[in-house]
């Protein structure tokens, strides 16, 4: 045995094959080449640069000063329920009841207890990619295999071709897994595609796995993203993933929600505690003051994000050596350079010539091996200087 | 369809049958039923009353403070690593390197990475039971066969038959689930016991899952009970569960660790980050001012602990209605009440007519069924308070 081996090297091949086989995230493996560099400008994961705003850090202190530190509703206190109800009520036009909001732990677990509901051993998830590579892993982890639908990228835009989606509908398909707005694409389905491809779903029988955390980030003047919840009726088959992360800028918080249907209470509530036991009350209460309170905050973002896109999407441009469109959703510009076709390769490179951090399209499976994925919900000055660098990079 | 049933309650039919059928903790179900009585006492739960210490939330709000809100390391801070590393080697007495240590979003947590690590479909795990439900829901949901090996109870004690633990082996055997002090018997292996036991696992391959969350509340005057840690070596196979929320007063905190061999690193990084992708930064600090300062307060709850198993055990033996010895470890008395042999509806009744809340040996698998477990981690006048209801509930 290699001496120089950490300590259990020969151990590890008795491990169960997916867990040991479960992919390094290729966005932290750049993170982790360039995390400690100074000066970097880090645009590689998705959020901001801006701390949680202090009304719900004031919440959470609050909520301590309270000593609410003991365990707690295992599918969240009701107080955040049915803020949740409401926030949604708001959002969508329509009355929402609390019981089909439960609080996780991040959206990832949300990814987790989506694909833990529906999918195991041999079961299939049908995937428009590029995509965030969680969705695939968790399936991974979960002995199901992600099927994956390459969307067609032509004149710098992202198009889903439903009757490729159809199509990949095998007799193990147990969902489509839906990202609109899309990480790390931007494409945004309008309501007539979320209409049809849920006809798709309903008449296969199958679910829909929602991801909507983007919705409030487009650009053509809209509040939202349209939405599965513009199109559904209440038993559709249709598991929404979500998080506080991005409107709110409480990435580091690890909150998020899984909206299902209400006579699933009690079988979501046992996902939740055979995995994580309920997410803190402290944090609970920090995500009421972002649901009422959040508003200003969300629309400060939003015309963030605005100026930010036009300044990458125009910066890049003017290098002449990448083909891209401004995003219509989400808060990413997916572009590819000419001459690249290795983006981990890139994307480390840049590090090390641009002292930028972008994550590569490597991460993001079929279709998105030569993009590099920009996160432009930053200040315009960052911005500003990132395309710079990344201009004379390009050219040198 | 019943027009009353919650909406989509036809759906359930098409949950994968490992999520659809993952139990409801049989703790909660009596936690429901009583949690909104006026001037219950509640000790169905395994957490004290004691609110976290301000010095820990001061650690948190100090960092909410400084910003620390964004995405962090999935592994866990360094500085919380090593402050882990820092802490078992002044608990055991050698040396720790902090690649042993990777924070999770609970104890909880911990055990469902660990049961990913080593177990899916059809394999089988054994339990000593009576035990903490969730280790077997957690297999459950996984996939995997939790295979029960009821322990002794004979003189008011329970005591571990290692030769049956080793008959109950199978080629699908994949690990021991040992937690020493335990929940809720409060059985406290033995050194010699441990080793045993370890000597088993090694003879025929198998891995050890070690709950020793415990490990603090002994009352013979011992910093600690006999861990795995003074009988094995660096590479054996066994992963440690652990969590902050018993010694610190954290139950609310959602965060604790898994120790694992260093070699693992990668792979249990990778299944933090497809499940929760990490824990808040604001906790870690939390977690590391625990570590770091909590030593007085961890002396403190034993004290009380100690305290609180006296009057419970008198107490309860008085009503010469029950069969106990006060536990070696743990902070739970577990009995059985003479003409008594359901326990559910037993927990349930003296919600009504003791307004004392305890949870029912039937959450706690074959062996348990009779029982009750009693927490004391509480303040004395409430101990003695809730004895003299079950005192005089008893003898009605």
């Amino acid at each position: 045995m290699n001496m120089h081996a950490p300590a259990g090297t020969s151990l590890i091949a008795d491990l169960r094959p997916e867990a040991r086989n479960a992919p390094e995230s290729g966005i932290v493996e750049v993170v982790n080449h360039g995390r400690l560099k100074p000066g970097l400008i880090p645009l590689w994961v998705g959020e901001g640069d801006l701390p949680t705003p202090d009304f719900i850090v004031r919440a959470a202190n609050q909520s301590l000063a309270d000593g609410e530190t003991f365990y707690t509703w295992q599918r969240g206190i009701p107080e955040l329920r049915e803020a949740l109800a409401r926030y949604h009520s708001a959002l969508y036009g329509r009355p929402f009841a609390m019981d089909r909001f439960y609080v996780t732990g991040s959206g990832m677990q949300s990814v987790q207890i989506a694909v833990r509901l529906i999918a195991g051993v041999g079961d299939e998830l049908i995937i428009p990619t590029p995509a965030w590579p969680n969705f695939a892993a968790a399936m991974g982890i979960a002995g199901a295999n992600p099927v994956c639908v390459p969307m067609q990228f032509k004149d710098g835009r992202f198009t889903l071709d439903l009757e490729k989606l159809e199509a990949a509908i095998s007799p193990r398909t147990r969902a489509f897994v839906i990202n609109s707005p899309a990480n790390p694409t931007g494409w945004t389905a309008t309501r007539d595609e979320l209409a049809a491809i849920l006809a798709i779903a309903r008449k296969h029988g199958i679910w829909i796995i929602a991801d909507e955390i983007y919705a409030r980030f487009v650009y053509d003047g809209s509040p939202r993203a349209a939405s599965f919840h513009d199109v559904m009726e209440q038993e559709d088959r249709i598991l929404f993933v979500q998080t506080f992360s991005k409107n709110w800028a409480m990435t580091g918080w690890r909150v998020g929600w899984i909206e299902v249907p209400p006579a699933f209470g009690q079988i979501v509530e046992n996902l939740i505690q055979y995995s994580t036991s309920g997410s803190p009350v402290f944090v609970q209460r920090a995500a009421i003051a972002a649901l009422e309170e959040g508003e200003p905050f969300v629309a400060q973002q939003i015309a963030r994000a605005t100026e930010g896109r036009r300044i990458v999407a125009e910066g890049l441009k003017a290098t002449n050596r990448v083909e891209l469109q401004a995003p219509d959703g989400a808060f990413y510009q997916f572009f590819s350079v000419d001459g690249w076709t290795d983006s981990r390769k890139l994307a480390i490179e840049l590090v090390d010539t641009a002292n930028v951090g972008l994550a590569p399209g490597t991460a993001f499976g079929p279709g998105g091996e030569t993009g590099l994925r920009f996160c432009f919900a930053r200040k315009a000055s960052d911005l500003r200087e990132a395309v710079a660098r990344l201009q004379k990079a390009l050219a040198g």
